[in-house]
Protein backbone atom coordinates (compact mmCIF):
# COMPACT_ATOMS: atom_id res chain seq x y z
CA UNK A 1 0.00 0.00 0.00
CA UNK A 2 1.84 2.76 -1.36
CA UNK A 3 -0.93 5.22 -1.47
CA UNK A 4 -3.87 5.54 1.18
CA UNK A 5 -6.73 8.03 0.74
CA UNK A 6 -8.78 9.09 3.54
CA UNK A 7 -12.19 10.21 1.98
CA UNK A 8 -14.46 12.38 4.54
CA UNK A 9 -17.94 11.24 3.56
CA UNK A 10 -20.62 13.16 5.67
CA UNK A 11 -22.77 11.57 7.52
CA UNK A 12 -24.59 9.63 5.47
CA UNK A 13 -26.17 11.61 3.24
CA UNK A 14 -24.63 10.79 -0.41
CA UNK A 15 -24.77 14.34 -0.97
CA UNK A 16 -22.86 15.29 1.53
CA UNK A 17 -19.67 13.84 -0.42
CA UNK A 18 -17.56 16.68 -2.28
CA UNK A 19 -16.57 16.44 -5.58
CA UNK A 20 -12.93 15.92 -4.64
CA UNK A 21 -14.24 13.15 -2.73
CA UNK A 22 -16.34 11.78 -5.46
CA UNK A 23 -13.81 11.82 -7.63
CA UNK A 24 -10.98 10.06 -5.28
CA UNK A 25 -13.91 7.09 -4.63
CA UNK A 26 -14.05 7.03 -8.81
CA UNK A 27 -10.32 7.33 -9.13
CA UNK A 28 -8.97 4.63 -6.28
CA UNK A 29 -7.79 1.22 -7.17
CA UNK A 30 -9.21 -0.28 -3.81
CA UNK A 31 -11.44 0.75 -1.56
CA UNK A 32 -11.56 -0.35 1.88
CA UNK A 33 -14.68 -1.12 3.97
CA UNK A 34 -15.04 -1.94 7.77
CA UNK A 35 -17.93 -4.72 8.47
CA UNK A 36 -19.05 -3.81 11.85
CA UNK A 37 -21.43 -7.16 12.90
CA UNK A 38 -24.96 -7.46 12.07
CA UNK A 39 -26.31 -4.41 14.23
CA UNK A 40 -24.30 -1.93 12.11
CA UNK A 41 -25.04 -3.56 8.56
CA UNK A 42 -27.35 -0.39 7.96
CA UNK A 43 -23.87 1.57 7.77
CA UNK A 44 -21.93 -0.81 5.60
CA UNK A 45 -25.09 -0.29 3.20
CA UNK A 46 -25.01 3.08 3.50
CA UNK A 47 -21.09 3.17 2.31
CA UNK A 48 -22.46 1.03 -0.62
CA UNK A 49 -25.12 3.20 -1.41
CA UNK A 50 -22.19 6.25 -1.60
CA UNK A 51 -19.98 4.15 -4.01
CA UNK A 52 -23.28 3.55 -6.20
CA UNK A 53 -24.39 7.03 -6.31
CA UNK A 54 -20.65 8.46 -6.99
CA UNK A 55 -20.38 5.16 -9.74
CA UNK A 56 -17.29 4.29 -8.07
CA UNK A 57 -15.99 0.56 -9.90
CA UNK A 58 -12.98 -0.30 -7.86
CA UNK A 59 -13.26 -3.70 -6.30
CA UNK A 60 -14.19 -3.24 -2.14
CA UNK A 61 -12.35 -5.22 0.30
CA UNK A 62 -14.36 -5.81 3.90
CA UNK A 63 -12.72 -6.53 7.19
CA UNK A 64 -13.53 -7.40 10.30
CA UNK A 65 -12.94 -4.83 13.01
CA UNK A 66 -11.18 -6.65 15.54
CA UNK A 67 -12.17 -6.52 19.50
CA UNK A 68 -10.83 -4.09 21.93
CA UNK A 69 -8.73 -5.72 24.55
CA UNK A 70 -9.74 -5.69 27.89
CA UNK A 71 -8.00 -5.37 31.12
CA UNK A 72 -5.80 -2.03 29.93
CA UNK A 73 -6.58 1.81 30.90
CA UNK A 74 -8.40 3.66 28.23
CA UNK A 75 -5.11 5.07 26.50
CA UNK A 76 -3.54 1.62 26.40
CA UNK A 77 -6.87 0.03 25.31
CA UNK A 78 -7.56 2.11 21.99
CA UNK A 79 -3.36 2.09 21.28
CA UNK A 80 -3.74 -1.48 21.04
CA UNK A 81 -6.89 -1.32 18.81
CA UNK A 82 -5.09 0.90 16.65
CA UNK A 83 -2.14 -1.46 16.02
CA UNK A 84 -4.47 -4.53 16.08
CA UNK A 85 -6.68 -2.60 12.90
CA UNK A 86 -3.33 -0.84 10.97
CA UNK A 87 -2.68 -5.10 10.79
CA UNK A 88 -5.56 -5.49 9.27
CA UNK A 89 -5.59 -3.11 7.10
CA UNK A 90 -2.39 -4.61 5.23
CA UNK A 91 -3.42 -7.64 5.44
CA UNK A 92 -6.76 -6.78 3.55
CA UNK A 93 -4.79 -4.85 1.23
CA UNK A 94 -2.10 -7.40 0.56
CA UNK A 95 -4.90 -9.97 -0.20
CA UNK A 96 -7.11 -7.65 -2.72
CA UNK A 97 -3.40 -8.76 -4.89
CA UNK A 98 -4.78 -4.77 -5.84
CA UNK A 99 -1.83 -2.28 -7.27
CA UNK A 100 -2.91 1.64 -6.81
CA UNK A 101 -4.28 4.17 -4.42
CA UNK A 102 -6.41 2.67 -1.22
CA UNK A 103 -9.61 4.65 -0.74
CA UNK A 104 -11.12 4.24 2.48
CA UNK A 105 -14.55 5.98 3.26
CA UNK A 106 -14.68 8.23 6.57
CA UNK A 107 -17.59 9.19 8.43
CA UNK A 108 -17.67 12.89 8.49
CA UNK A 109 -14.38 14.36 8.19
CA UNK A 110 -10.79 12.12 8.83
CA UNK A 111 -9.78 15.55 11.30
CA UNK A 112 -11.94 15.32 13.68
CA UNK A 113 -12.61 12.84 16.28
CA UNK A 114 -11.90 9.79 14.39
CA UNK A 115 -8.50 7.53 14.62
CA UNK A 116 -7.45 6.48 11.27
CA UNK A 117 -5.06 9.40 10.84
CA UNK A 118 -3.60 7.64 14.02
CA UNK A 119 -4.14 3.96 12.74
CA UNK A 120 -2.64 4.97 9.31
CA UNK A 121 0.52 6.17 11.30
CA UNK A 122 1.23 2.94 12.37
CA UNK A 123 1.62 1.49 9.25
CA UNK A 124 4.97 0.38 7.88
CA UNK A 125 6.19 1.21 5.43
CA UNK A 126 3.66 4.38 6.28
CA UNK A 127 1.99 4.92 2.47
CA UNK A 128 1.72 8.81 1.04
CA UNK A 129 -1.35 9.94 2.97
CA UNK A 130 -4.27 12.23 1.31
CA UNK A 131 -6.87 13.44 3.31
CA UNK A 132 -10.30 14.59 1.26
CA UNK A 133 -12.27 16.62 4.47
CA UNK A 134 -15.80 15.80 4.52
CA UNK A 135 -19.09 17.10 6.26
CA UNK A 136 -18.84 16.41 10.19
CA UNK A 137 -22.13 16.23 12.41
CA UNK A 138 -21.70 19.60 13.92
CA UNK A 139 -21.98 20.77 10.78
CA UNK A 140 -25.14 18.76 9.75
CA UNK A 141 -26.42 19.87 12.81
CA UNK A 142 -25.63 23.96 12.79
CA UNK A 143 -27.37 23.44 9.12
CA UNK A 144 -30.12 21.25 9.91
CA UNK A 145 -31.20 23.81 12.92
CA UNK A 146 -30.12 26.74 10.79
CA UNK A 147 -28.32 28.37 14.10
CA UNK A 148 -24.45 29.61 13.78
CA UNK A 149 -21.48 27.61 15.52
CA UNK A 150 -20.47 30.45 17.58
CA UNK A 151 -21.82 33.58 18.70
CA UNK A 152 -20.30 36.98 17.30
CA UNK A 153 -17.09 36.86 18.26
CA UNK A 154 -17.44 34.11 20.20
CA UNK A 155 -15.22 30.88 21.23
CA UNK A 156 -16.59 27.27 20.89
CA UNK A 157 -14.89 24.02 22.82
CA UNK A 158 -15.66 20.96 20.49
CA UNK A 159 -15.82 18.03 23.60
CA UNK A 160 -16.41 14.41 23.95
CA UNK A 161 -18.94 13.08 26.06
CA UNK A 162 -16.75 11.14 27.99
CA UNK A 163 -15.18 14.53 29.22
CA UNK A 164 -18.26 16.52 29.91
CA UNK A 165 -18.96 13.14 32.46
CA UNK A 166 -15.59 13.42 33.67
CA UNK A 167 -14.85 17.25 33.88
CA UNK A 168 -18.73 18.75 33.67
CA UNK A 169 -19.30 21.98 31.80
CA UNK A 170 -15.53 23.21 29.99
CA UNK A 171 -14.09 26.05 32.37
CA UNK A 172 -15.93 29.68 31.13
CA UNK A 173 -16.83 27.94 27.67
CA UNK A 174 -19.91 29.89 26.00
CA UNK A 175 -20.89 27.05 23.80
CA UNK A 176 -19.84 23.60 23.25
CA UNK A 177 -20.16 20.95 20.84
CA UNK A 178 -20.45 17.59 22.34
CA UNK A 179 -19.08 14.63 19.64
CA UNK A 180 -19.03 10.49 20.79
CA UNK A 181 -21.15 10.67 23.29
CA UNK A 182 -23.48 7.25 23.43
CA UNK A 183 -24.71 8.26 26.97
CA UNK A 184 -26.46 11.25 26.98
CA UNK A 185 -24.01 13.07 29.52
CA UNK A 186 -25.59 16.62 29.35
CA UNK A 187 -27.68 14.92 31.91
CA UNK A 188 -24.84 15.52 34.22
CA UNK A 189 -24.99 19.40 33.47
CA UNK A 190 -27.00 21.78 35.99
CA UNK A 191 -28.87 22.61 33.09
CA UNK A 192 -30.08 26.40 34.41
CA UNK A 193 -29.75 28.98 31.62
CA UNK A 194 -28.44 26.76 28.27
CA UNK A 195 -30.01 25.87 25.34
CA UNK A 196 -29.38 22.49 23.88
CA UNK A 197 -29.68 21.19 20.01
CA UNK A 198 -29.70 17.83 19.24
CA UNK A 199 -29.82 16.19 16.31
CA UNK A 200 -29.44 12.53 14.92
CA UNK A 201 -29.39 11.00 11.65
CA UNK A 202 -28.36 14.06 10.08
CA UNK A 203 -28.80 14.72 6.89
CA UNK A 204 -30.78 11.74 6.16
CA UNK A 205 -34.27 10.81 5.53
CA UNK A 206 -34.50 9.90 9.14
CA UNK A 207 -33.57 12.63 10.21
CA UNK A 208 -34.61 13.40 14.25
CA UNK A 209 -34.09 16.91 15.85
CA UNK A 210 -34.76 18.50 19.34
CA UNK A 211 -34.12 21.54 20.90
CA UNK A 212 -34.79 24.06 23.45
CA UNK A 213 -33.92 25.17 27.11
CA UNK A 214 -31.89 21.94 28.83
CA UNK A 215 -34.24 21.66 32.02
CA UNK A 216 -36.74 20.71 29.35
CA UNK A 217 -35.29 19.28 25.93
CA UNK A 218 -32.57 17.00 28.03
CA UNK A 219 -35.15 14.64 29.02
CA UNK A 220 -37.27 15.10 26.06
CA UNK A 221 -33.74 14.18 24.22
CA UNK A 222 -33.04 11.03 26.21
CA UNK A 223 -36.49 9.51 25.45
CA UNK A 224 -36.61 10.40 21.11
CA UNK A 225 -32.73 9.07 21.44
CA UNK A 226 -33.66 5.65 23.07
CA UNK A 227 -36.65 5.45 20.57
CA UNK A 228 -34.85 6.15 17.24
CA UNK A 229 -32.07 3.87 18.65
CA UNK A 230 -34.57 1.23 19.37
CA UNK A 231 -35.83 1.72 15.96
CA UNK A 232 -32.84 1.59 13.91
CA UNK A 233 -30.80 -0.61 15.96
CA UNK A 234 -28.06 2.01 15.95
CA UNK A 235 -27.63 5.61 16.46
CA UNK A 236 -25.41 8.61 15.70
CA UNK A 237 -26.02 12.07 16.80
CA UNK A 238 -24.43 14.70 18.05
CA UNK A 239 -25.37 18.12 20.02
CA UNK A 240 -24.57 21.70 20.74
CA UNK A 241 -25.01 23.99 23.85
CA UNK A 242 -25.02 27.15 24.71
CA UNK A 243 -25.28 29.24 27.90
CA UNK A 244 -28.20 31.95 27.76
CA UNK A 245 -26.27 35.77 27.11
CA UNK A 246 -26.97 36.90 31.16
CA UNK B 1 -37.74 36.38 -1.48
CA UNK B 2 -39.49 33.53 0.44
CA UNK B 3 -36.73 31.06 -0.03
CA UNK B 4 -32.82 31.83 0.48
CA UNK B 5 -30.58 29.38 0.40
CA UNK B 6 -27.55 29.59 1.95
CA UNK B 7 -24.97 27.43 0.52
CA UNK B 8 -21.48 26.98 1.73
CA UNK B 9 -18.44 26.45 -1.04
CA UNK B 10 -15.34 25.32 0.77
CA UNK B 11 -12.45 27.54 0.91
CA UNK B 12 -11.88 28.41 -3.16
CA UNK B 13 -11.19 24.88 -4.68
CA UNK B 14 -14.82 23.97 -6.42
CA UNK B 15 -13.72 20.39 -5.88
CA UNK B 16 -14.41 21.52 -2.21
CA UNK B 17 -18.32 21.72 -3.04
CA UNK B 18 -20.49 18.80 -1.85
CA UNK B 19 -22.63 17.27 -4.09
CA UNK B 20 -25.50 19.28 -2.62
CA UNK B 21 -24.46 22.28 -3.09
CA UNK B 22 -23.46 21.93 -6.57
CA UNK B 23 -27.27 20.63 -6.55
CA UNK B 24 -29.06 24.30 -5.06
CA UNK B 25 -26.37 26.32 -6.96
CA UNK B 26 -27.89 24.93 -9.92
CA UNK B 27 -31.16 24.85 -9.09
CA UNK B 28 -31.44 28.04 -7.74
CA UNK B 29 -33.49 30.76 -9.41
CA UNK B 30 -30.85 33.72 -8.40
CA UNK B 31 -27.51 33.80 -7.02
CA UNK B 32 -26.68 36.86 -4.98
CA UNK B 33 -23.22 37.99 -5.11
CA UNK B 34 -20.99 40.20 -3.22
CA UNK B 35 -18.78 42.71 -5.03
CA UNK B 36 -16.01 43.51 -2.39
CA UNK B 37 -14.01 46.49 -4.59
CA UNK B 38 -11.23 45.62 -6.65
CA UNK B 39 -8.40 44.35 -4.13
CA UNK B 40 -10.56 41.63 -3.43
CA UNK B 41 -11.79 40.87 -7.04
CA UNK B 42 -10.22 37.28 -6.92
CA UNK B 43 -12.65 36.43 -4.89
CA UNK B 44 -15.39 37.56 -7.07
CA UNK B 45 -13.71 35.62 -9.74
CA UNK B 46 -13.53 32.41 -7.96
CA UNK B 47 -17.65 32.48 -7.13
CA UNK B 48 -17.84 32.61 -10.82
CA UNK B 49 -15.54 29.97 -11.29
CA UNK B 50 -17.22 27.79 -8.92
CA UNK B 51 -20.75 28.16 -10.56
CA UNK B 52 -19.03 27.67 -14.17
CA UNK B 53 -18.11 24.25 -12.71
CA UNK B 54 -20.94 23.53 -11.88
CA UNK B 55 -23.25 24.43 -14.95
CA UNK B 56 -25.16 27.04 -12.56
CA UNK B 57 -27.14 28.99 -15.03
CA UNK B 58 -29.01 30.99 -12.75
CA UNK B 59 -28.89 34.99 -13.42
CA UNK B 60 -26.24 36.27 -10.92
CA UNK B 61 -26.95 39.37 -9.02
CA UNK B 62 -24.09 41.38 -7.70
CA UNK B 63 -24.09 43.78 -4.78
CA UNK B 64 -22.12 46.30 -3.18
CA UNK B 65 -21.43 45.55 0.25
CA UNK B 66 -21.49 48.34 2.83
CA UNK B 67 -19.07 50.50 4.80
CA UNK B 68 -19.20 50.22 8.39
CA UNK B 69 -19.87 52.27 10.73
CA UNK B 70 -17.51 54.05 12.83
CA UNK B 71 -18.10 55.38 16.33
CA UNK B 72 -19.68 52.53 18.20
CA UNK B 73 -18.32 49.37 19.97
CA UNK B 74 -17.67 46.54 17.95
CA UNK B 75 -21.08 45.21 18.91
CA UNK B 76 -23.07 47.80 17.71
CA UNK B 77 -20.96 48.50 14.93
CA UNK B 78 -21.65 44.89 13.92
CA UNK B 79 -25.15 44.79 14.15
CA UNK B 80 -25.85 48.01 12.45
CA UNK B 81 -23.77 46.82 9.05
CA UNK B 82 -25.59 43.46 9.65
CA UNK B 83 -28.78 45.59 9.35
CA UNK B 84 -27.49 47.30 6.11
CA UNK B 85 -26.24 44.38 4.80
CA UNK B 86 -29.76 42.54 5.06
CA UNK B 87 -31.44 45.48 3.07
CA UNK B 88 -29.21 45.31 0.33
CA UNK B 89 -30.12 41.73 -0.42
CA UNK B 90 -33.83 42.51 -0.57
CA UNK B 91 -33.42 45.75 -2.60
CA UNK B 92 -30.84 43.99 -4.91
CA UNK B 93 -33.40 41.05 -4.87
CA UNK B 94 -36.24 43.30 -5.99
CA UNK B 95 -34.56 44.69 -8.46
CA UNK B 96 -33.57 41.36 -10.09
CA UNK B 97 -37.48 40.71 -10.37
CA UNK B 98 -37.15 36.87 -10.13
CA UNK B 99 -39.82 34.33 -8.49
CA UNK B 100 -38.15 31.06 -6.34
CA UNK B 101 -34.89 30.54 -4.69
CA UNK B 102 -32.22 32.89 -3.84
CA UNK B 103 -29.13 31.48 -3.72
CA UNK B 104 -25.67 33.13 -1.77
CA UNK B 105 -22.39 31.31 -1.83
CA UNK B 106 -20.73 31.64 1.42
CA UNK B 107 -17.05 30.79 1.77
CA UNK B 108 -16.65 27.54 4.09
CA UNK B 109 -19.54 26.76 6.34
CA UNK B 110 -22.34 28.90 6.71
CA UNK B 111 -22.79 28.72 10.28
CA UNK B 112 -18.65 28.61 10.84
CA UNK B 113 -17.61 32.26 11.88
CA UNK B 114 -19.85 33.62 8.94
CA UNK B 115 -22.74 36.45 9.64
CA UNK B 116 -24.78 35.47 7.05
CA UNK B 117 -27.57 33.55 9.03
CA UNK B 118 -27.54 36.42 11.18
CA UNK B 119 -27.84 38.86 8.65
CA UNK B 120 -30.59 36.64 7.38
CA UNK B 121 -32.56 36.74 10.37
CA UNK B 122 -33.31 40.64 9.98
CA UNK B 123 -35.08 40.22 6.81
CA UNK B 124 -38.62 41.04 7.17
CA UNK B 125 -40.32 38.85 6.27
CA UNK B 126 -38.24 36.41 7.36
CA UNK B 127 -37.71 33.91 4.34
CA UNK B 128 -37.81 30.10 4.73
CA UNK B 129 -33.66 29.17 5.45
CA UNK B 130 -32.07 26.40 3.91
CA UNK B 131 -28.43 26.16 5.06
CA UNK B 132 -26.14 23.61 3.00
CA UNK B 133 -22.98 22.86 4.95
CA UNK B 134 -19.95 23.41 3.30
CA UNK B 135 -15.85 22.55 3.97
CA UNK B 136 -14.47 24.98 6.68
CA UNK B 137 -11.18 26.71 6.72
CA UNK B 138 -9.87 24.27 9.95
CA UNK B 139 -10.98 20.99 7.85
CA UNK B 140 -8.71 21.74 4.57
CA UNK B 141 -6.29 22.93 7.25
CA UNK B 142 -6.10 19.57 8.79
CA UNK B 143 -6.09 17.48 5.71
CA UNK B 144 -3.58 19.57 3.85
CA UNK B 145 -1.08 19.46 7.02
CA UNK B 146 -2.95 15.43 7.53
CA UNK B 147 -3.05 16.00 11.25
CA UNK B 148 -5.73 15.31 13.59
CA UNK B 149 -7.86 18.09 14.81
CA UNK B 150 -8.14 16.96 18.46
CA UNK B 151 -6.06 14.14 20.65
CA UNK B 152 -7.25 11.14 21.64
CA UNK B 153 -10.69 11.91 23.58
CA UNK B 154 -8.65 15.87 23.73
CA UNK B 155 -11.20 18.93 23.51
CA UNK B 156 -10.60 21.76 21.38
CA UNK B 157 -11.06 25.11 21.26
CA UNK B 158 -12.02 27.53 18.12
CA UNK B 159 -11.79 31.36 18.24
CA UNK B 160 -11.13 34.19 17.07
CA UNK B 161 -7.76 36.77 16.81
CA UNK B 162 -9.52 39.24 18.65
CA UNK B 163 -9.95 36.89 21.10
CA UNK B 164 -6.63 35.67 21.66
CA UNK B 165 -5.29 39.42 21.40
CA UNK B 166 -7.91 40.12 24.28
CA UNK B 167 -7.45 36.95 26.24
CA UNK B 168 -4.45 34.96 25.67
CA UNK B 169 -4.30 31.33 25.52
CA UNK B 170 -7.46 30.21 26.41
CA UNK B 171 -7.56 28.20 30.12
CA UNK B 172 -6.97 25.02 30.34
CA UNK B 173 -7.08 24.43 26.35
CA UNK B 174 -4.81 21.80 24.73
CA UNK B 175 -5.89 22.42 20.91
CA UNK B 176 -6.65 26.20 19.85
CA UNK B 177 -8.04 26.78 16.09
CA UNK B 178 -7.96 30.73 15.07
CA UNK B 179 -10.44 32.05 12.58
CA UNK B 180 -10.67 35.54 11.25
CA UNK B 181 -6.97 36.54 12.67
CA UNK B 182 -5.89 39.20 9.99
CA UNK B 183 -2.98 40.24 12.56
CA UNK B 184 -0.95 36.94 13.66
CA UNK B 185 -2.16 37.44 16.90
CA UNK B 186 -0.17 34.42 18.07
CA UNK B 187 2.58 36.70 18.22
CA UNK B 188 1.35 37.59 21.75
CA UNK B 189 1.53 33.89 23.55
CA UNK B 190 4.65 32.78 24.88
CA UNK B 191 5.80 30.14 22.67
CA UNK B 192 7.23 27.73 24.54
CA UNK B 193 5.92 23.86 24.43
CA UNK B 194 3.82 24.92 21.52
CA UNK B 195 3.44 23.44 17.64
CA UNK B 196 1.78 25.60 15.24
CA UNK B 197 0.18 24.32 11.79
CA UNK B 198 -0.95 27.32 9.48
CA UNK B 199 -2.13 27.33 5.81
CA UNK B 200 -3.38 29.93 3.07
CA UNK B 201 -5.06 30.00 -0.09
CA UNK B 202 -6.17 26.32 1.57
CA UNK B 203 -7.45 23.65 -0.93
CA UNK B 204 -6.19 26.11 -3.74
CA UNK B 205 -3.30 25.68 -6.15
CA UNK B 206 -1.59 28.52 -4.38
CA UNK B 207 -1.81 26.49 -0.67
CA UNK B 208 1.11 27.61 1.39
CA UNK B 209 1.86 25.69 4.87
CA UNK B 210 3.98 26.07 7.72
CA UNK B 211 4.19 24.02 10.94
CA UNK B 212 6.42 23.23 13.42
CA UNK B 213 7.51 24.93 17.11
CA UNK B 214 5.90 28.15 17.91
CA UNK B 215 8.62 29.94 18.60
CA UNK B 216 10.62 29.19 15.87
CA UNK B 217 7.94 28.57 13.27
CA UNK B 218 5.84 31.93 14.35
CA UNK B 219 8.03 34.45 12.80
CA UNK B 220 8.79 32.35 9.65
CA UNK B 221 4.58 32.54 9.23
CA UNK B 222 4.51 36.47 9.84
CA UNK B 223 7.01 36.67 7.24
CA UNK B 224 5.77 34.35 4.55
CA UNK B 225 1.88 35.03 5.24
CA UNK B 226 2.97 39.69 4.32
CA UNK B 227 4.74 38.13 1.28
CA UNK B 228 1.66 36.00 0.13
CA UNK B 229 -0.44 38.74 1.38
CA UNK B 230 1.39 41.34 -1.33
CA UNK B 231 1.14 38.61 -4.27
CA UNK B 232 -2.17 38.01 -4.56
CA UNK B 233 -3.53 41.57 -3.02
CA UNK B 234 -5.84 39.38 -0.01
CA UNK B 235 -5.40 36.86 2.01
CA UNK B 236 -7.38 33.79 3.82
CA UNK B 237 -5.13 31.55 5.99
CA UNK B 238 -5.91 30.00 9.47
CA UNK B 239 -3.98 27.93 12.17
CA UNK B 240 -4.40 25.57 14.78
CA UNK B 241 -1.87 25.48 17.97
CA UNK B 242 -1.14 22.45 20.17
CA UNK B 243 0.11 22.41 23.64
CA UNK B 244 2.85 19.97 23.46
CA UNK B 245 2.73 16.47 25.87
CA UNK B 246 3.96 17.75 29.15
Amino acid sequence: MRELWLVGIGTGNPDHLTRAGARALCDAALILVPRKGPEKSDLADLRLAILDAVGATAPVAEFDMPVRDAGYDYAERVSRWHDDIAAIWAETVSKAGVSGPVALLVWGDPGLYDSTLRIADRLTPRPRLRVVPGITALQALTAAHAIPFNSVNGAVTVTTGRRLRDHGWPGEAETVVVMLDGECSFRGLDPGGVTIWWGAFLGMANEVLEAGPLAEAGPRIVEVRAAARDAHGWIMDTYMMRRDPS
